[in-house]
């Protein structure tokens, strides 16, 4: 299969996952809702307030967050408590953090190889 | 305009380059094509041959992260070589690792209370 093979089965498995994760922080007011999130826990009012968009928008943002696992949400009596889920944005970080693993260890080779043929001197 | 404000604002002004970021990672080909490229630079016909999707739909999935500026691309002859833009990938991870400061800020906000409160002894 190769490495790059190997690189390609392990996306397929949470691929729909990262797929809902990347597509859920690609909108501002769903960015602004998980930063204040990140702050602690809100209402949905609470949420809406700041943001310049209709209540029914945000609950439809709120939709897509708690599809994606990034936001958990629970409703008592009449208010619903959102909370972040900083599990499921350590997923999305991992993945990138990986990319630029990648990226570095190709330069540490380069480096080796340049060391090799002698051609940085010390 | 107090901190959330703040952050909203600080989002406004680079929402649009974080919208286009976070929409090119969404989709299983594109990361793959990313993952590849943080291993080196490589031709269209080279990113397209892992995938099971065709020269065209590669082309176009080129396109939205060259529009991201995940990906660099130049054409000598009748070769296009793709290298990866690291600090572009960076500008996605920044956002998440800040979402996570403001997270563990504050466990230890409430950590310092509960110890200020004689909650928990020593």
């Amino acid at each position: 299969m190769g490495v790059y093979g190997l690189i390609l089965n392990h996306m397929v498995q949470s691929s729909a996952t990262l797929d809902l994760l990347y597509a859920a922080l690609a909108d501002k007011s769903r960015r602004a809702m998980i930063a204040r999130l990140a702050r602690g826990p809100a209402s949905v009012s609470e949420l809406a307030r700041p943001l310049k968009i209709s209540l029914p928008a945000v609950v439809k943002h709120l939709g897509l967050l708690e599809e994606s696992g990034i936001v958990v949400s629970k409703k008592v009596g009449r208010v619903r408590t959102c909370r972040i889920n900083p599990k499921r944005l350590d997923v999305a970080q991992t993945w990138l953090a990986r990319q630029r693993a990648l990226w570095e260890a190709r330069f540490d080779r380069m480096d080796a190889f340049l060391l090799e043929d002698g051609d940085i001197d010390e």
